[in-house]
């Protein structure tokens, strides 16, 4: 299945970006690692834990830790060519986030008395949280919180994927639509560097 | 029920806390929307994950997140008025804290086998750890480990609604008689500034 | 059970190792024993979330809490005097990494279908992640991923642990020699400030 593959291509990916955001926090290669593989499984396994899902998804195949683990230690080794990939890691992270966020979908429908909204929003889960616990382990804002067009991409593609089931289409058709759509929206977003609103802080220094 | 109905007054003045606190890190409204969330509805989240007690309030009831969705949205969008109300917010997140607790010791007291300490921490889990994933996410030392009376009242209220419940006296008195007294100390504790003690940080120099 | 006993002593030292940081951070009595317990019994309470094991080690023991919560009002009341255990505290620091991963593999071994990787994995995560999320909570990089030989030295004792038994050697002798080798490593990596090796950061900057 085409979206499994999409899936440890992007597993991969993060894991590297994990890797990235250790090695610039001066990690040793056990934190490297971890870092790695919170930022590549995390999201499922929050989503996973809020459902009561078990056995988890690394748990129940320990392969995926074996990728994760791989490509942080050859990001490590391969730290200082990598920024020759930075374009094919933006476009592998943006498949990554849409196939997670449907696979994520896929697993909350398992759960059918789940409203669409639920289905949604942990589809948003398992797309962005891999990324925000990364940040919090390394002690930053995470970044999915202030910056570009990420989650709302996320939340797209799986309102765009649980709507087109609910119009009872071929799941084939729901799966590659929303993975193209959302895919596309990402990489314009990128492109012309599209934000969310965010407020003047100043708004509220009476608040403090 | 009285109970539930402060309980949707207190998810709503959370999510304007969570937004404020997101504002104030230059957060996009989904950053201001998901901190809002959290605090409000992260304390119940971390109870039930606690105890395995699926589904969580919030998939069951997704109208939770409509109303601190919105409630984070309002807050952002009027933000700059938000300071009138400083008063009303610290009363309502008072009564908040206070309901939460006791709906946490209510769920808790579901699982009969649970030690009445149990019952107790898991309402103050309930009560105080919105806040504290809220401030983790935007990376502060969480204000309640730091200031003031808060989960203390929280732990208090709990033990007044466990001890009364085990004399058998009537549920609802022992609601209404903890959510009194927990309200009376919250309100009490920040007029007149009571703090925990705390040590001074050179008494462990020795140790870095 | 000798384990047992060295467990206990473990989560006292942990909560003291928590205590002292709470100190160090200005927090508040409350805030000094929360973080305590959370670096004494996190470790055990993530990996029993992981996995689905209910009820968590603390709600079915309230004593351990009771334990915790003690150690941490110790430290906090002879913070002055701690630094001349330093060392007697990282002696049994090092025993509870070491115990508290055999024990994390034990039960993550009652879940007859897990990979011996898996429990190997949980046993790490038995060992490192109350420390991890005692710093997260105190708004630092957590130590563990920086520095020295520490998960390492619980991912050895969980390999060797799983490994023996895998031979079907008695448990005793298991646990014996993986205790005593794994604490032996730790005592040296102290003693000659073994680590893990790091990547120069400036390796990196074309990636920002």
């Amino acid at each position: 299945m085409l979206l499994h593959y999409i899936y440890l291509l992007a597993i991969c990916a993060e894991a590297v970006s994990g890797a990235l955001m250790g090695i610039r926090k001066d990690m040793d290669i056990f934190g490297i690692c971890l870092i790695g593989t919170v930022a590549a499984l995390g999201g499922g396994t929050v989503r996973d834990v809020l459902i009561g899902h078990y056995p988890l998804g690394w748990v129940a195949h320990p392969e995926y830790l074996a990728f994760t683990i791989c490509a942080a230690v050859v990001a490590a080794a391969a730290a200082r060519a990598l920024h020759h990939f930075k374009s094919a890691f933006l476009v592998v992270d943006a498949l990554g986030l849409v196939a997670f966020t449907i696979i994520g979908c896929d697993i909350a429908r398992g759960f059918s008395v789940f409203h669409p909204a639920i289905v949604v929003i942990l589809g948003m889960v398992t797309g962005v949280f891999g990324g925000l616990l990364r940040d919090v382990l390394c002690n930053e804002i995470p970044l999915v919180l202030r910056r570009e067009i990420y989650a709302s991409v996320s939340l797209l593609t799986g309102a765009m994927y649980v709507g087109i089931l609910h119009l009872d289409i071929d799941p084939h058709i729901a799966t590659l639509g929303s993975l193209l759509l959302g895919f596309a929206v990402r990489l314009l977003a990128i492109r012309f560097h599209w934000e969310l609103p965010r407020l003047n802080k100043e708004s509220i220094r009476g608040f403090d």
